[in-house]
């Protein structure tokens, strides 16, 4: 992997802050974040700028150059990869290092006084832009917003924003039609009293109008805004997918709706000219409700006073709750990947054991064929991370063709990865052994199990945020002097992103939203051990009411269900290290999988898969 | 208990609130907060304005007296008793409920366009001053400071502010002197590049020089501020107390010691002109360091520029890390309280099994009886908290005369009790039953004891922050549908005040600070059932180091080393619910009381109380 070199573009980059053709007055910093217009996770290939400009690719990162300078914050899982990638024009701040300076220390000590700092209003979430103004200005210095992206007016062969096709979903998928969702919406904005909703993330706007689509990979979803009123829908989404007779259809563009469903279709570039109009007729005491995460662009074109900010919108906290149907969807979804996974796994064994001619590459291609022989398969919900030996104890690995690793029998395979189905998403880690592990492989395999279990199997009282699950996970490890350096789990959407709010099981957020049946988060203690290899065991499980004998004086119980139905492989797990109850856990865990994914198994006739199924939930027996 | 007439006194207070003697221009409202200048727990009768003007005198409430009402926001543990003692003319604010407006919220309805809302700046924390000053301004009023607190003028027979004698300690209690304290202070100081360090919290001030005070009840603490510079320290104290030749000489008020540390004593009232003059005098780039909760008044004496706010304390955090004599105070003060209580036990079941005729009040007597008998004993810890059955599950209950019951043995006696010894302060809860605990009450104590075990025997990496372990408490109970609706620990002081930052053990924070080897805190899981019962178990734990198999790759392993050795009653323990770790865990505990304190009772004499000891101490056995 050879840097990029970026001599140029830095130059060229240095040339626009200073043009009048791009900025009022020049700009002595710029600051390129990783971000998109919708502070979405993963982006399109246009909105990689930062990439572009640095040649460092990874999924977080914020370049800044100056006149004299060019400096990249990354986080620890980024340091190796974007020294490699990153030229000497460059210096890595290591985010998380005791002597890295922020963004803001930084600027201040390398600017001359009175400095403009420009950044693009779109890409700044509003939060982000109110901490890094202040710090600025305390310093005697401006950030100042440079309404035409500079990265783009130097990056000449810069791919055309995606602007596929979509998908919709009916009823059968989604449980709640888009006119009821925004009846629901209407109604959580009356109870706090504001007249218009901006929904800026795409999950949310594909979830609240029932439509998916493909302009960012792995995501199933379209760039588009909506801004909803107490009596208006106004979608800003650009393509001529607004022809497609099946869309105009689903949203009932063509009938003769009440006034307050019909839905206004916008040029997906016109929002912010809309939303300037609707800020400047409100009347005192309208307010105007936005993410706070929303872009500065956005947030600021409604006056400050009818500002109604809050961490998570309502639609990120009614996605989180899934209905019935996507329940049933999820339950399908995971079934048929659980196939995929059995096909999977018994081919490994075929192949690796006697041959040795499988890399990580090859599973992880193979992984994705078994998965896209599966009903309503539409593509993967995120980059496989098919990891042999050492490459296991790097979290976010991907494979390619420098690093990828021989399967064999004397290292440990991880493989995290997971599909986006028409009626459900998914994502599972299973970790296996294809010779004979060791005594201390299968030690900390065990305990990163005892870990999964002790979440999958807690008891809680309804109201719990997840954050106060997360040490469970960790506790038998702990007691050995173990630990992983991520959190235990995340939200996952229905056939939608498969990272998502409000809610998660981590140490590292306090902000989470409370635990509701309904909910679907993953459950995945991991344990790593540098150069050697990576362990992690990872089931989607589904928030679900619990029995418990005094029921928290009428508050209610919850527990987990776990959606993700793949044997965890028993040659790893030392039977002496659990408890009765958590032997009775995986045996009861696999009974489950033998029953269901055998049954699927059968249907499908994949009988040889089946074999393998059922060789792999045999019952665990413990030694008294 | 009959309310307080406040009429005659609402009316005095609405006088003065429009009065040129006192104000510049009159307030439409006046707030008066519960704390003192000093953000104190507890404070000194002369500062208890807000029961003087309410008739309430909870821990925790805040009043805002207007021309037209008067109300007054208090929490869930206070509804009851806070109706119980306002007369009519007050209007209780239920802080936590749904529909309680919160004082901002609620000054905006009532008030008349464009008023002036007073309050007194060194009451009022800066942190809060800001989030108060910045709503009222958005709605057009205004937050001004009232020099002179308006309570204090009309409160005739206020009690004079107490001026008590100081006690030193000298090295073999602190372990460190005051000047090595000064010392590390400057070099924190150094660290973060400020001059100037204002200690404004009475505890701070009271570690920082060795010295302990009895101006407040329970905490062994005097008024008084502190200014440290690099090269000067100023100490503002009232009273002839500083005449005091042993204070003299432990501060070497009258030796020829280097400039740096020379103590200059000022006048408790100048620190406002003095710490103005600081500010006056301050270039740029120099920084003054308060805490984030000191007063506004103190505060706003720095320019904003100037200001160098953290929520907690260099100070704050070095108090928190006990160093060896501390530790051994520590260890001391818990064996001489652990006679106290033995004695206790003793003399209850005596008395309370035949005769029936010891009151909650006569316990607590007794208890405090026993402690003074110790050596060292100076006063209470905290006001005792001695309950039986119904009034058990009354979190904060104090026995009063109105509300005092008989211990029987029929109901559940639950004692949380604690003295300051001039080696160390205790705090421990014993729950005890002298008849026959019913089935459930055992099964709820046991499950409380699961979690104190859960805790006290947790192992965790260096660095884990006190709250990830808050679940570890809640689990046992969690699993059969039970809760408490409190945290599970405090930090606690060395003969400093029972509660003390930064660390703790709870669900309620996320800001506490690390958890490092010599951190003390308290583990006290309980269950409450309303009108029947409460249980509690707490002891004062150590931070220790643990040994664990694979140490955290060298982080370090920390676990917990409980101070408090007071026999757990086995009684009340169902032995078939432990696991036969938690069963070793009660027994090694007990072997450990047995010989630790049994030595301690043996050498004073104690006979009859070191048999009950011996009886209490009996090893638990599980039906395999």
């Amino acid at each position: 992997m050879s840097p990029k070199i970026t001599t140029e573009l830095l130059k060229q980059l240095r040339q626009v802050m200073k043009s009048p053709k791009y900025v009022q007055e020049p700009v002595q910093a710029y600051i390129v974040p990783s971000g998109d217009a919708h502070q979405s996770e993963y982006i399109a290939p246009c909105d990689c700028r930062r990439a572009f400009i640095s040649g460092f690719d990874g999924s977080a990162g914020t370049a800044i150059v100056t006149e004299q300078h060019a400096a990249m914050w990354t986080d620890g899982r980024y340091f190796l990869q974007a020294a490699h990638q990153m030229d000497n024009n460059w210096t890595l701040m290591k985010m998380g290092l005791k002597d890295t300076p922020t963004q803001e220390d930084w600027l201040v000590s390398v600017l001359p006084e009175g400095s403009k700092v420009g950044v693009d209003p779109f890409i700044i979430p509003a939060d982000q832009w109110k901490r890094m103004s202040k710090a600025l200005r305390s310093a005697g210095h401006d950030l100042v917003p440079v309404k035409e992206n500079l990265i783009d007016t130097i990056w000449t062969d810069c791919p055309q924003r995606p602007c596929k096709p979509l998908i919709t979903l009916d009823l059968s998928y989604t449980g709640v039609s888009w006119r009821d969702k925004i009846i629901a919406l209407r109604s959580k904005m009356a109870e706090r009293k504001v007249l218009w909703f901006v929904v800026t993330a795409l999950d949310e706007v594909a979830w609240l109008f029932n439509l998916r689509g493909s302009d960012v990979e792995y995501n199933p979803v379209f760039f588009a805004y909506a801004v909803i009123g107490m009596n208006t829908i106004r979608l800003f989404i650009d393509g001529d997918r607004m022809m497609d007779p099946v869309v105009r259809e689903h949203l009932q563009l063509d009938s003769n709706l009440e006034p307050e469903f019909k839905i206004q279709v916008m040029p997906y570039g016109s929002i912010l000219s809309e939303l300037q109009a609707v800020g400047a007729d409100l009347s005192p005491k309208e307010k105007v409700w936005l993410s706070d995460k929303a872009s500065y662009a956005l947030t600021e074109a409604i006056p400050k006073a009818y500002q109604y900010l809050t961490p998570y919108t309502p639609i990120c906290i009614a996605k989180a709750v899934k209905n019935a149907s996507e329940t049933e969807g999820m339950r399908r979804a995971h079934i048929k990947d659980a196939v995929a996974l059995c096909e999977l796994f018994n081919w490994l064994e075929k192949e690796v054991v006697p041959k040795g001619t499988v890399t990580e590459i090859i599973a992880a291609d193979k992984a994705e064929e078994f998965r896209s022989q599966q009903k309503d398969f539409v593509e993967l919900s995120f980059a496989t991370i098919s990891s042999t030996g050492p490459n296991g104890a790097i979290i976010h690995y991907k494979p390619v063709p420098e690093t990828n690793r021989t399967l064999s029998v004397n290292e440990i395979y991880l493989l995290d990865s997971g599909a986006q189905y028409k009626d459900g998403t998914t994502d599972v880690t299973r970790t296996m052994h294809f010779g004979t592990p060791s005594a201390y492989e299968k030690e900390c395999f065990t305990y990163v199990l005892k870990g999964h279990i002790a979440v999958s199997a807690a008891i809680f009282p309804n109201g719990t945020k997840g954050h106060l699950l997360d040490s469970f996970a960790r506790s038998a490890l702990w007691d050995c002097g173990l630990d992983y350096l991520h959190g235990t789990g995340h939200g996952v959407g229905s056939f939608l992103n498969v990272h998502e709010g409000p809610c998660g099981i981590s140490y590292k957020t306090f902000a989470d939203e409370p635990l509701e049946a309904g909910m679907i988060v993953s459950d995945e203690p991991g344990y790593y051990e540098d150069g050697s290899f990576g362990i992690r065991i990872e089931n989607v499980v589904l928030v679900i009411p619990a029995e418990t004998k005094y029921n928290f004086k009428n508050r209610g119980s919850l527990t987990f269900e776990p959606l993700t139905l793949v044997p965890i492989q028993t040659k790893m797990i030392d039977v002496n290290l659990l408890t009765q109850k958590e032997c009775d856990w995986v045996n009861n865990y696999h009974q489950k999988c033998r029953e269901v994914i055998g049954a699927e198994l059968e249907r499908q006739g994949r009988h040889e898969a089946l074999r393998w199924l059922i060789r792999e939930t045999e019952p665990l027996a413990r030694v008294q």
